[in-house]
């Protein structure tokens, strides 16, 4: 059986990525807040601050995910997915800041991450209710193959 | 003393109810990409937007209180009352993109819910203090209890 | 070895103060609701809608960070450094409520307090780190200064 207690030894990997995306969140914010101050041209304004707003709105789903992908399964696969995210959507803002006359990246991004993990939780629950109902345990093996799967998020 | 450990059994309800909120999330959100690219009328696009933003406005207050819930009283009535939360918000959305002529819900949905969950944290909260201090337990029936009335949020 | 695991007793504060900034959002989302109700004047409607949605940008992160540092050193200072976020945040939003003529305060606030909580963050994964590999383990001492650096975050 899996016990996963969260103690600081099965998180710690998860904490830093979260530590990580609150000093994104706040180097984002600082952009808008200082877009905000100086109100030479309204565009730009209006960019930051739509490119903030839907990565806030995406990051709750994030949070949600990596920290059940990493409480179901394993951490490390799920902080490592969690920092290729965090590369994602700062590229994703800086493409969002572009010159006026390019097309903006659409409303949605790091939607392969997203299913990784979310693929990640039903697995760890599937291996649960496994274990529990037919005794049967392989989290071992699970969890190496997603390890190395995770690899696959490298790709572009 | 109700110990009551994160380990994967008391939570995969949760998680569960989790994904298909962050389902649901990616739904919306797909929804708000397809009305962003074709800008046929920009009064559904609004619409959709304004009906995504006010959900996801509403999304982290709603996953922590339902994560308080399982994690201090019990698991399956806050995973209950999860899914029909997530029901509440599909029709809220849906509603929400309805005729121009309409007029659109408020920007509060799920009061009922979210009050339920809450009654839940306090509750636990109340009866893990009573145990301590007092050395008496009623945990199972408060939950049993819990568990009847979250029959209730099934009325209309 | 600090084991933490997370039992009522390691969250029952931390749950507290998230049933508080519950209420707290609630009741923003209230003043919102009654404001768009009534179409008197659409400044203060707006007013209301940007200070709710600031807040709402906001929420996650601290969450996030609260949990994160209460489960990886200390509930109590996390919890008090919570509450004292919730107040900056009450005082911001009725700030934003002002004259028309005032200017608004910025879009960041409390940028001491998640500050605070992201240090406590990092020394509880470097003293478990600490412990894991040196054997050294200074939980104590430094749960007795974060104790009292907190009473620090009272100062205006």
């Amino acid at each position: 059986m899996d016990s996963c207690r969260v103690e600081v030894e099965n998180i710690f990997l998860l904490v830093i990525v979260t530590l990580i995306s609150v000093l994104q969140n706040v180097f984002f914010a600082q952009k808008v807040e200082r877009e905000c101050s100086n109100h030479s041209h309204t565009s730009a304004f209006e960019r930051v601050s739509c490119a903030n707003r839907n990565c806030m709105d995406a990051y709750p789903t994030f949070l949600a995910v990596m920290w059940c992908a990493g409480l179901c399964l394993s951490q490390a696969p799920a902080a490592f997915a969690g920092i290729i995210y965090l590369l994602v959507r700062q590229k994703y803002f800086i493409g969002y800041l572009g010159q006026t006359s390019q097309s903006t990246p659409g409303y949605l991004f790091g939607k392969r991450i997203i299913s990784f993990l979310s693929l990640m939780c039903i697995v760890g629950i599937f291996n649960y209710l496994m274990g529990r109902y037919f005794g049967q345990d392989y989290k071992e093996y699970v969890e190496t193959i997603t390890g190395a799967a995770s690899a696959l998020l490298l790709l572009p």
